[in-house]
């Protein structure tokens, strides 16, 4: 893991670029300026998953996580999600996310192939980079633990909870292109989950996103669904989903 | 309105036994001793809902909440539903807890019919109580506003909701025992919604709850659903509860 950049945010958050082999990614951890109680000792991690739009794009809202996580003592990280941002792209990945823009531009269906094709490919290729920036991140000594992962995209968050026990908490962004594969093994899950539901999610379907809530195998597991499409989470469900952490990784 | 007795809990909190009329009811506001920043000014109102099951059985679980919501600077009451605990009882409503009980024991589906028969004359007795017992509470000095209606029976927060405007805001306790009159009044509720529902809940139909969450009309509605059976709310849920009242009349 090689910092490539640093700068103390107005917060006194501070926050890295880092390069992980051919994988970039951004480290905040509060300091004692942003969070005067927790500084000091080595502090919990969250890792802040995202949609594949790349890192530059996704940067205000994970920004924005980051900070409200700093204020509540955690380290935040997250990483450029392989095809995504300058990443080099996959021919079948550029192939499936054309054939699902069809398949939703026609109102139709989409078909299990174009979210098998589309998924599994990333959740393969994803969520080792995830554990393996997870060893560096844990090898830094101002990160203790534990872990928690938070967001999208919910396939990778469900492979990362089931093989990764080092992640003892998750919040997930609910969605419905899930493949057939990633939904058998949401049942294995046993690690308390928050969910997050859009209600009015244009790119999900309602149906499928409860019958998936249903299938995670965990005890503890909540669904907050509010108002509103993809991007209208409103600020107090960020707010509860930051006490859910809270209360699993302190 | 009469008060009948008068205690003061471990806690600081002042606990009244009143009656008004014919309905017997339980008045509790902070006091210095309990909630030392709000106690001097009028406060707000939470009204606490509950099942039909007598005022002197759910005690327990009502004084709970009234002390987490006292702690937070509210005032709460609570009022005996027509027809529990030593109220006169009307012979249709034991007729229809009694086909609701065989349905149920049958497994079978709960028909419309029941559902009207045990819904509905508790609704058109219960709404007007409840206001009538508002009237009184707001003639308090030590009440101040704005109020909020929290818990169940469902369909007489439904009704209150759309009929009294001096609720701004309701918790409710997610129930699929509603007549379709009430499911279509809830298509006119405009005020801010916290639903609790108990994902394995034996005695509501969890498609029909969230149905019920769809149709309500208001802009800002929050679903929490939480694993375990109709009593088994998480402490963690009660506390996002009573933030989303916080939120509200505060």
């Amino acid at each position: 893991m090689l910092f490539t950049s640093e700068q103390r945010l107005d917060d006194g958050v501070l926050e890295r670029e880092f390069t992980l082999g051919e994988i970039p990614g951004i480290l905040w951890t509060p300091t004692s300026a942003s969070a005067p109680a927790s500084a000091s000792a080595p502090v919990p991690l969250i890792l802040l998953g995202h949609p594949p739009l790349g890192l530059r794009k996704m940067y205000p809202r994970l920004v924005a996580r980051a900070r409200r996580s700093a204020a509540e003592g955690f380290a935040t990280a997250t990483i450029e999600l392989p095809g995504s941002g300058d990443r080099p792209r996959w021919p079948a990945a550029e192939q499936a996310r054309a054939d699902l823009r069809r398949a939703m531009d026609a109102g139709g269906p989409v078909s299990d192939e174009i979210v098998d094709a589309l998924a599994l490919p990333l959740v393969e290729k994803a969520v080792p980079e995830w554990q393996a920036t997870l060893d560096a991140l844990l090898s830094l000594p101002e990160i203790g633990g534990p872990v928690g992962y938070s967001g999208g995209v919910i396939s990778i968050g469900i492979r990362l909870a089931v093989v990764e026990p080092r992640i003892v908490a998750a919040g997930l962004f609910a969605g419905s292109l899930v493949p057939r594969a990633i939904f058998e093994e949401a049942q294995q899950i046993t690690i308390p989950l928050h969910v997050l539901l859009q209600w009015d999610d244009e790119g999900n379907d309602r149906q499928a996103a409860l019958d998936l809530f249903d299938a995670f195998g965990s005890k503890e597991k909540s669904l907050h669904a509010n108002m509103g499409g993809h991007t209208g989470v409103p600020q107090f469900a960020a707010e509860a989903a930051a006490q859910f952490f809270t209360r699993h990784l302190k």
